[in-house]
């Protein structure tokens, strides 16, 4: 006889491999663990979930998630409005903001272009982003995407679009991360390192 | 002004910190594959949880996750109930049952013995086995603990209480996995290994 997870388990074990980054063992762990918590805590953790659904939307300027019809930073008049941060998700807006550093708005494009995943511009809120080209006054557009590939051809791709607007056009710098070691930088960080070298 | 994640979002990544493995980044990214999927997903997830919590017990007998009072091995009149091989945890139960090689049965000490984590013999389901050992009549039990420092102290300390009732005491060997390269195993593994050699 093979024995294997009974029922219930095998499948609880199933929806935890759907997770990113989730592999079989780490599910089977999971799983283990919902077993051995008691019934307050597994409470919590299904209200959690709950409110996240319930309550989490998209702000209907930038597509941030947001609590209200504008999100925290659309809703703030202190933000330059004049500026637009082009992230791909809503957790690249939260990283850049713990910088303290940029003052404008974002638009959180809902991914970047992958070819090979077969997401194109029209799976992006590229649409949205040019519509409010239209109605914003806006003199900057900084992308601050992934360092690859993809984010390479968002940028082309929409640069191509923007461009043509006068609007001036940046993307955030790659190079050596701070407080590392140049002997263990790969060649391509180098590379770009180099690339965008600063005049003193 | 910080910004960092909203009320109930932050309440979720909290929740999934909790869990075993998960750090803070990788409670971040489930927290945003739960924001990302549908509601039919979530529900699935949500039904999952509700239904392992709901319908696995422990065996009466082993304390092997179960859906009955007696788990699968318990319950099959085929295995030989004179044997029991003693395990942390079930999943350890189900890794020795997928070698497909032992047909006694089972008992499910709930861990080991850590007195860094304040888990002691009464902690554990040992009063349990003792009481199995008078009234069932075994004549072997298999320790099958992860080999390190607390699964070395629980085989110590039960074998202290086994040995004095005449029954075979035995433990899985430690040794090279096999595949592996003699080269690359460290001092320990390789030191139980040539302890636990095999007369040819």
């Amino acid at each position: 006889m093979m024995y294997s997870y009974s029922g219930p388990l095998a499948k609880l074990i199933n929806e935890f491999t759907k997770m990113p980054g989730i592999g079989p063992k780490s599910a089977q762990r999971l799983a283990f663990y919902i077993l051995s918590i008691d019934k307050e805590s597994v409470k919590d953790l299904l209200e959690a979930i709950d409110q996240v659904k319930k309550n989490i939307k998209f702000c209907s300027r930038c597509f941030n998630i947001s609590l209200n019809d504008l999100c925290d930073v659309c809703a703030n008049t202190a933000r330059e409005t004049d500026k637009i941060c082009v992230v791909a998700e809503s957790k690249d807006l939260i990283a850049m903001e713990r910088t303290n550093l940029y003052k404008g708005t974002y638009h959180v494009l809902g991914g970047v272009i992958s070819p090979i995943n077969g997401i194109g511009p029209e799976a992006l809120r590229v649409a949205e982003l040019m519509r409010r080209l239209q109605k914003e006054e806006i003199s900057e557009i900084i992308f601050a995407f992934n360092p690859n590939v993809e984010g390479e051809a968002t940028i082309l791709y929409l640069s191509s679009l923007i461009k043509p607007l006068n609007i001036k056009v940046s993307r955030i710098a790659y190079g050596l991360p701070v407080g590392s070691d140049m002997d263990y930088a790969d060649e391509n960080t180098l590379s770009k390192s180099f690339e965008g070298r600063i005049n003193l």
